[in-house]
């Protein structure tokens, strides 16, 4: 057996309930990953040293430093590292490290922001992932994080301009499973015309103008009167409140130049599809977008902070 | 003691989770009433025979007609009451009371009506509400009953010409339950300047323009920023869910050619008391309405049908 190639820098991408570690080699490759259910609701008592080291395993004897992004770095996490305004780039995430020394763990900061009426927003491993996602030299460009909480955000030359949160991921699970809207509703069917029909048609809704509050209902009257199948009731909704974003995202994007460039949709493989159905049926283009964006991103932040020795950026 | 004076007529709201009995006598006048947690989701293997025997008590004995509105009559009731459309008035709606004769009881139907969007929408009880709430003779008027599913409605000359339904209630209690919004709120304090303050501030967010996905986020960073205190989440979640509505009910209003008639607003006290703050915030002005909508309007109806004896209309 081989010697396993030496490691140059641990990444970690540790969220509320899941982490994932990256092991990095001299010039930014990942050499390997583990991920656990350790997210930071899971983990008691503020022992976060153990849940790293069950994390890492055997790369925990690896004398390298860490850097890590996500919620470790919220009020509830290891140690807070304070969010940063925006604009953000590398070099200000780097120098807004948070640290616990006796774990050679540096913390990225959350980035904040205001919108339009002054109301602020926030985000803690998106910032990480924008970073990592985009070229460093790519002009405006608009990204969108689909999740529980979906993300855009405008980044220029490897800056983080601005960015504006939807909490549709979680009005979605709420609505379905405690709310009324979830009376009606069957499991989706397999894959198949029938679930993309409901989806867009959701989608349609969405796109035009209107209350949610409102809207919302349409998916228990539409079931009712017969004209959405039960097994469409989810996909309608789904397709609703994700028509509804990308119509407030585009206004958003617009109102800063940037209506009708290609938007980045970073995320998992089903949900950016639903993303990438709805943002079609909007006429806007989607520009492709790397996979591994967290791990790049997390090297990226390393070594603007200079963490890595005599790494090449 | 006197005898009890002599019914003419039983009404019954009958709703989800409770259900309220009124013994009218000759003259529509309420001689009594009675409720209990006999709502329909409260009824086991459809025993509605009992829990109607339950609830009137001694009334049971009352050789009289007995008639009900709302959600007895949908299809999880006693009998389909089917929905029939607007326009609707006292006429339509005594045309076609569905039966259970072996109760002597009369049913509502529901109404149903479509939005600018063709999508279905239904109400079932607050029918009879409104027609009770508002005077046969009043000309175009509006009114709001608030509630888990709060219901706009445009009636002219005792007929319901129009309606619309938005889930405020229900998005409010489940959010904040089931979401990260109900992380930072504190149960409010007693009604305090504080408290009123942040419900205020909402309505002033919900007012303006915005994607609520977006807007709702701003319970959490506000409080996360200190800008609003965690007893003030709660309200200020209500304000601008509130605020937006009656936002969108003021477009949908203005399209009616009922821009700046008055509200009246049918509902229980304390919700009843936000909805005329967040109205005065709006520059609406707001109507005097009665309390015994229910009532009213089931002795109307019933009178319609002739279910009455004689009775004055």
């Amino acid at each position: 057996m081989d010697a396993p190639a030496p490691a140059a820098l641990i990444g970690l991408d540790w969220g509320t309930t899941s982490a994932r570690a990256y092991r990095f080699g001299r010039e930014g490759n990942v050499l390997g990953e583990r991920s656990g259910p350790l997210g930071i609701q899971q983990v008691r008592d503020g022992r976060f040293a153990e849940a790293l080291t069950g994390l890492l395993g055997p790369w925990a004897d690896d004398a390298v430093p860490r850097i890590a992004c996500g919620m470790i770095g919220s009020r509830q996490g290891w140690v807070e590292a304070a969010y940063v305004q925006c604009p953000a780039d590398l070099r200000t995430l780097a120098d807004r490290l948070a640290r616990v020394e006796s774990a050679r763990l540096a913390i990225v900061p959350g980035v904040s922001t205001r919108d339009e009426h002054a109301i602020p927003d926030v985000i803690r491993g998106e910032e990480t992932q924008l970073l990592g996602a985009l070229a460093p030299d790519s002009a405006d460009v608009l990204a969108v994080l689909p999740g529980t909480h979906s993300k855009w955000a405008h980044v220029a030359r490897g800056r983080l301009i601005d960015f504006r949160t939807y909490m549709t991921g979680e009005i979605y699970a709420v609505m379905l499973e405690h709310s009324i809207l979830g009376r009606l509703a069957q499991a989706r069917a397999d894959t198949s015309g029938e679930a993309a029909r409901g989806f867009m048609r959701g989608v349609e809704r969405g796109l035009a103008s209107g209350a949610l509050a409102h809207d919302l209902f349409g998916a228990r009257t539409l079931a009712l009167h017969g004209e959405l199948a039960n097994h469409e009731v989810a996909d309608w909704l789904s397709g609703l409140l994700i028509g509804r974003e990308i119509a407030d995202a585009r206004r958003w994007a617009t109102a800063r130049g940037l209506d009708g460039a290609p938007v980045h949709v970073v995320g998992t493989a089903a949900l950016a599809a639903r993303y990438a159905s709805g943002l079609q049926c909007a006429g806007w283009p989607i520009a492709d977008t790397p996979s591994d964006a967290a791990a790049r991103g997390l090297w990226r932040i390393a070594v603007a902070a200079n963490l890595v020795d005599g790494a090449s950026r």
